[in-house]
């Protein structure tokens, strides 16, 4: 069975969406990558949480072409394909419907950084894409799904500059292992540093360098939407300076960070 | 005992409510239909969950008489008959108060579909009835309930077009085993494309092809009201296109569904 | 050891009022009466719950005298006697901060009367007191809570017509061992048809026929503010027929009942 | 090992807090102080709750200097041994990002003293901070958080009136063992009178004279947060009288308390 540990993590991370009451019934899927082998392992569609086994996990392509698995993977998985190809630093991508991010999406809103508990994990607010044309709802949905996450943190998101799935792109990935994502320094939000975004009347996406973290910082992301949402009710000038946000997230990532017990 | 299965999917449903918080005490009811038999199983009237038994379950015509069991059944049975007798294609039907889809046929609104969790389930609003008249309270009131249910749903809702529990329609029912109900083309909205309703000023009911999916809808249609209500609040004005409810209801739904292993 | 039966029922109340998620650390109380013999039986103050036992409840007469135990009363026990002596059919008071029923008690609101859930358990709003007079918190302010909550049940609320706790009362209340109540047609609110009262800036109080009774009217009254909240926050002007609140009231309390298995 | 039993009820403080639903994952901290020996106890930073021991607790002296312990303190040790030295009333500290309290910190308001609830535990308004500068935030930021709080309690808040940590401070401290706090009648708001303060665009800090205090009233901070937040949602000019709030604080406090067993 291929990658018998990412698979362990990917449950994982799953389940941990499950324990921290952010999915209801099968309303969420976790992924997570293997860079060097180019393989992306997922949860397959539709199954009961307590069910799921890392056998069951199914393993694509970064494209999306099946490897192994019987079952079917999760609906999205398109999404998180485009994901692994635009955003070279991710390694596990988390989708969930949970209640207050979804909200915000549904609003249409960025979730704003209003405090030193979302600045400790997101630099700056939460994006949420434009609502999809509905050429791009028609079409390849999944995938323009994709696009519109990605289209919110490049520095010129113009179609054009995003990579459409090519057998090209597909076989440069199986044959090299590595990313295929253009130059980092192109995003106006560095995927890492925002690890979560809004679709538009849609539901969070949320992302890591891991499995564990893509699904932490999806929890994280889930207490901060209700901290923004009771914030906002209460004070809907509510805000704090840039130099705050700065020192809390510096505070715990990047060469400075001294929040721990690892540095 | 008549209907075994269908008294264990029934209680069982009725199990899921409470598991899901959607019940305080015996505020709920569930009950299943066998079409072919013409009878219904329902809860007993105000007995505590964790007592229920499948023998405690009542089983009625589709008129709501009695046909064994010694205990008193559901005090909302007269809905659930009729529901049964004007919508062909449902088999279980779910009453809760729960807290969010509550509030809302209190406020008397229509839950507007606001983002793909709603579509995945609902193709469109959740309708809420108008108010009962006086003389409606004052009559046949458990039965007017339904009808006012049922009114949302018909394309040319006027009180003749419903049917009045008569003999002959018991007699036709029983002798049949068949739905007594009118061509479904006339269906405003389908009973099975939105299989919930929310009555003024009381809580939902909602629907489904087993009693285990209408429990379900139940499940979906407290969290789409908890998620539409926090979202009205941060932004009054939401909404999406209908292109995209669309795209996730006949994602799930119909002869071109994907999601789930069973396609 | 007097009344054991009716102090194993108040600590089942007051227990229930735990399990229900209705009081944090020890922020409640509840008491049951014995109107035969006068005597009531009420927690003792700030006693962690997990530690209650039969044995440890406080047994009082209808003014507050201890008769029986080595604890402390509760410290709201002078409102929960003037309660009995002015209700003559209550049999059991609770007092809780449950979340949201103290919220409306801080905002000085009735809980309006806002569906069916409601008029199940309560007929018409929920009243909250007036606030208290600077003297009256600065005098006998626990029994003065009292008053405020008999004010508002009352069908002409002056000072007067109020019984100030005496010396004869006791004596009387002691000797003859029945409710020292004035003629209930008096009421403009029966206690029992509308079974709590929020004290303006405080919390509510709840009461029944029995320990059980009252704890399960305080559960109804906390999620019955929760439904009125959200209700409000969705459509400030929401509002229901009298009719309707007939209907449920009475589907459930006095002769034509028809709700459960006992009727 | 040092200060076995103050380890212990720091560990338990610790635990508490989770218990209740205060901190989600790492996002708390508690510790407490030996003023005789002028040592401080407090958790690591980012260890999983789950995993602490007593052993695993760090021990510094008042001005954060490690004496005993091999894990980094929590990143709010600065903060916290500022709170020993400025409030010479207060035995232990609790950090949280408790929701709604948290909620009130990034709205940047104080808490109204809106009921009873409230004026059991605080006598008054729970304060909120100025915004910190961007001096204070880009120089020593955590000392500057707990300066930011001793100001709100200050008679005369001036920057001068608060010790800068000095080593002279420190020797003075190891030396006599004693508080080094200016006169407590220079306070305008007691800390043990109002044992919490929000931090503008932070959270929640609260305090008591043990561990377990400390944590009980961060649970209480918590519980009046969400009772405020529903009660201005509902009403947004609620208020109660200063003598209401006065009866039951001085219920609770003080020489003529009259709550519990224990006067």
């Amino acid at each position: 069975m291929l990658l018998e540990s990412l698979r362990a993590e990917v449950l994982e991370a799953n389940l941990e969406l499950v324990r921290r009451g952010l999915v209801l019934y099968t309303f969420g899927n976790a992924s997570g990558v293997d860079r060097e082998q180019g393989l992306v392992v997922i949860k397959p569609s539709g199954v009961d949480y307590d069910q799921l086994r890392p056998e069951h996990m199914v393993v694509t392509d970064l494209h999306g072409k099946i490897v192994e698995g019987d079952l079917k993977p999760s609906s999205d998985l398109d999404t998180h394909t485009l994901l692994y190809r635009e955003f070279p630093t991710i390694g596990a991508v988390v989708h969930t419907h949970s209640e207050y991010a979804t909200a915000w999406a549904q609003a249409g809103l960025d979730i704003p950084a209003l405090g030193t508990t979302h600045a400790d994990y997101f630099y700056g607010p939460i994006p949420c894409t434009a609502p999809l044309t509905d050429e791009a709802i028609q079409g390849n949905y999944v995938h323009e799904t994709g696009l519109a996450i990605v289209k919110r943190f490049r520095a010129n998101p113009s179609a054009s500059t995003i990579h459409a799935p090519t057998i090209a792109d597909a076989t440069h990935a199986a044959s090299s292992g590595g990313p295929m994502s253009p130059d980092p320094s192109t995003f106006a939000i560095e995927p890492l540093a925002v690890p979560a975004c809004l679709v538009a009347g849609h539901a969070p996406f949320a992302w890591g360098r891991t499995p564990h973290e893509a699904a932490h910082n999806a929890v994280v992301l889930e207490y901060i939407a209700r901290l923004a949402f009771t914030t906002v009710t209460l004070q809907a000038e509510a805000g704090v300076s840039q130099t705050l946000l700065d020192r809390h997230y510096f505070r715990k990532h990047g060469a400075k960070a001294t929040y721990g017990q690892s540095k």
